[in-house]
């Protein structure tokens, strides 16, 4: 999991490989579909769109002859999970933080040092 | 924006500094009080704290002599929107599809493609 976690969020971290999962989000399409909109070469939209399969991000449709690519949004949803699970952490910490202060007789531990 | 996506995806390709985050979002913390759970040099998590901080994902406290360093939710939110546009995108695509295969006197383009 770790392990695919790297690969999806280096997948990710690219303009072009963004762009390719952007327009994949619209539906299947193949290699030679996908080089049309990006001025770069048939090899370097190979090489991107190996990157993409080693995430998880793409797979390849049904169609043997077309090999058309499609998105997998399992993997974009896996990293959005892990956003998420940061998120709620953050967000405990604080409800936490607030519950203590609230509850009588406690003074903020900031307050203190600063009186003292 | 792009640059800035590059950045955030890349430091996020880490379990090291995804790890660093996810202590991080319990509240703020020393490079020592860091270093500690990790069997890592002070130079390594120096470098990943480096990463983490170019990409936005973490800022200095306001203690000038502690420096602790904290999470900043701001860019991971920013990373999120950019997972959730994707799936909006992808959403969008099948919301339309449907709608034309419900649409009255219309046949799915494959059904028909397939009888020709």
């Amino acid at each position: 999991m770790q392990d695919r976690l790297d690969r999806t969020f280096a997948a990710l971290a690219d303009p072009t490989r963004r762009a390719i999962l952007a327009r994949l989000a619209h539906g299947e399409a193949t290699v030679a579909e996908l080089q049309k909109p990006f001025s770069i070469s048939q090899p370097a939209i190979s090489k991107h769109l190996k990157v993409l399969e080693g995430a998880g991000l793409i797979e390849r449709g049904q169609d043997r002859q077309a090999r058309p690519r499609r998105l997998r949004l399992a993997a974009v949803d896996e990293t959005s999970a892990w956003l998420d699970q940061l998120r709620s952490l953050w967000t405990d910490s604080f409800d936490r933080l607030d519950t203590l202060l609230r509850s009588p007789g406690t003074e903020a531990p900031h307050t203190q040092d600063r009186k003292g």
